[in-house]
């Protein structure tokens, strides 16, 4: 089945400033957590979050054009995935800094 | 002389959520990058920022009640340091990982 990559920064494109932004918020930060322990990726709707689908589609977003995470297509569902490897070049430490942080 | 610490969140008050919100700021940034080379501290009056007086104390008032910063006074002068040591005990690598960002 054909799968899209949805819009995202290349690594180089990708500014510290809006990475933070995008993970200083209480329900990213979730989805970035839940994000961290499943490396192939999440569908969208089965991370637990106290919001409705819109914020939730909302906050994805946020993050996909951040360059936090990577969305694509599987038939009629979306999986996110955490950059981890392009933020760990770009910003060595910083992702794991942030999710060594006691929730 | 006496010397005063303003008002800052003790090192387990510290919440990455606003740690994240001001470091994801560009003149916060700047601030930041400027006290990681400073390490006693610096004269708030003496980095060069594109902003007026107003708002460089509010982006030093949001460092500093996120845990960010550290601002004590001296004489007539204020002083900040970067609580680096705090920040890296609490998110180790977060701050260098933030530091290392191109500009």
């Amino acid at each position: 089945m054909a799968t899209k990559v949805l819009p995202q920064p290349e690594q180089d494109e990708i500014r510290v400033e809006a990475v933070l932004q995008a993970l200083g918020e209480p329900v990213r930060l979730t989805i970035v957590r839940a994000l961290a322990e499943q490396p192939a990726g999440i569908a969208c709707g089965e991370i637990e979050l106290p919001v409705t689908a819109s914020t939730r589609a909302h906050h994805l977003k946020t993050l996909r054009e951040a360059g936090v995470i990577s969305t694509h297509t599987d038939g009629t569902r979306r999986i996110s995935i955490l950059r981890r490897e392009d933020l760990e070049k770009l910003y060595p430490g910083l992702l794991s800094g942030v999710l060594s942080a006691k929730q």
